[in-house]
């Protein structure tokens, strides 16, 4: 392990947020810290990147000694203005978290906590994503002592070139954590529905309303969190569907 | 194949792009079309959907009788909001697209023509994305008939769950395209710079700016459009990199 590593840390729930905060204190005991995240809440904005608008950013601080770069951008775009301008030179690790609400099942594809990890691991960087299963965020102990346990370990062992960690916390103390579970991405979806409101002029909009149908397969990263355990997933960001290849080319195009 | 189907035409370059009016045209021949598309453009918006702002939605109009939901969202609210709620019932396919620029190699992740087709498989609907090789868009005609004979084909044949195509055009004439490659995902990627500039108030900004480079593995979906093929990628969200849990699981956590 590196002996002083240098950690990159980021988040989409913006760089005020409590859990970006917790994530920063537990980092600390073990390296370097550069905090480079939105300057405001980015969920749920999946791996999107700034093309069309400049990228400000500027410089923060919170109590503590808490100090970072506020990015007018996303999650990527703060992971990619980090490794290529901000930092000297690329952080060992990246991590990015500890969000309010879990990653899990579908719903990884439209994280901008996840999303922040693939960059990193797109710039070749080894990189974690860190969730609580709380959207009121809450207490952050177990969860900051899983960040310290998953990083350390990331840190020893390495990752494999364009494979990333996914990890959930339930939300509930460090004694009732059952353990870990090395898990797959579930099938957890949101059933939505839309509102429709008419506006005070006669034009209408929606509110986008989510209910969640939970995961049932006990392999299941959704499944794990429910029953206590912490649950980390190796992801990868390659989308081919290989076992389709054979029958697209029987379609004789 | 359905005699009349219904389909979603949809994109990320919003309604008013030349590629959605394209794209509307050859959909016309084949059956009866929603157009429900990005008030503004949404290029690289990744998986975005809108949940903390209400999503507005109105109907416009353009030349020979276009007519569509513009959408104050992102190209996977979009279809969200079309399947669930704008449709009366859900289309037999989305299509996406024409975007102006390929979709392929580690772009897909930020591509917002990808997502709304991944949003469409997400609800169970087979989907297409479509995407030309040029930023610049320029003439249709032969991604038009690409579009009609990928979703032809599609309708006849159905995707299996969780399975969508992402299809790039090259950019020449139709009779130039030397044929259709079954592709995959490649390693095509951006080295991302960053110019740093100073505004009239002494604040800094940073605009993004990428170079290509370019992909030499034959059987890429970039390769193939480089070399005058149309290239088609069977792809899925199904993030879990299977390969690394036994190691992962061998870390002891």
């Amino acid at each position: 392990m590196i002996k002083r590593p240098k950690i990159l840390v980021t988040n989409d729930d913006g760089i005020f947020a409590p859990g970006i905060y917790a994530l920063w204190e537990a980092m600390q005991e073990i390296g370097d810290v550069t905090i480079v995240a939105p300057d405001s809440e980015k969920s749920a904005v999946g791996h999107a990147i700034t093309i069309t608008d400049p990228i400000r950013v500027e410089k923060i601080q919170r109590k503590n000694g808490f100090e970072g770069f506020a990015v007018k951008g996303t999650p990527a775009d703060c992971v990619k203005i980090a490794g290529r301008s901000l930092m000297k030179s690329p952080p060992d690790i990246v991590v990015s978290g500890i969000n309010s609400g879990a990653n899990v099942g579908s719903n990884i594809i439209y994280s901008g906590t996840v999303s922040a990890a693939t960059e990193g691991t797109i710039l070749g960087i080894p990189s974690v994503a860190i969730s609580l299963n709380s959207i009121k965020g809450g207490d952050m102990t177990a969860s900051q002592k899983v960040a310290g346990t998953v990083v350390k370990k990331v840190l020893e062992n390495g990752l494999p070139s364009g494979i990333l960690l996914n990890v959930n916390v339930p939300n509930i103390s460090e004694e009732a954590i059952k353990g870990y579970r090395i898990t797959k991405q579930g099938k957890l979806v949101f059933t939505d529905r839309f509102e429709k409101r008419e506006d005070p002029r006669g034009k209408f909009y929606y509110w986008m309303k989510g209910e969640i149908i939970n995961d049932t397969d006990s392999e299941s990263d959704g499944y794990a969190i429910q029953n206590d355990y912490v649950s980390i997933t190796p992801i990868h960001y390659q989308l081919t569907e290989e076992s389709f290849i054979k029958t697209l080319e029987s379609w004789e195009f």
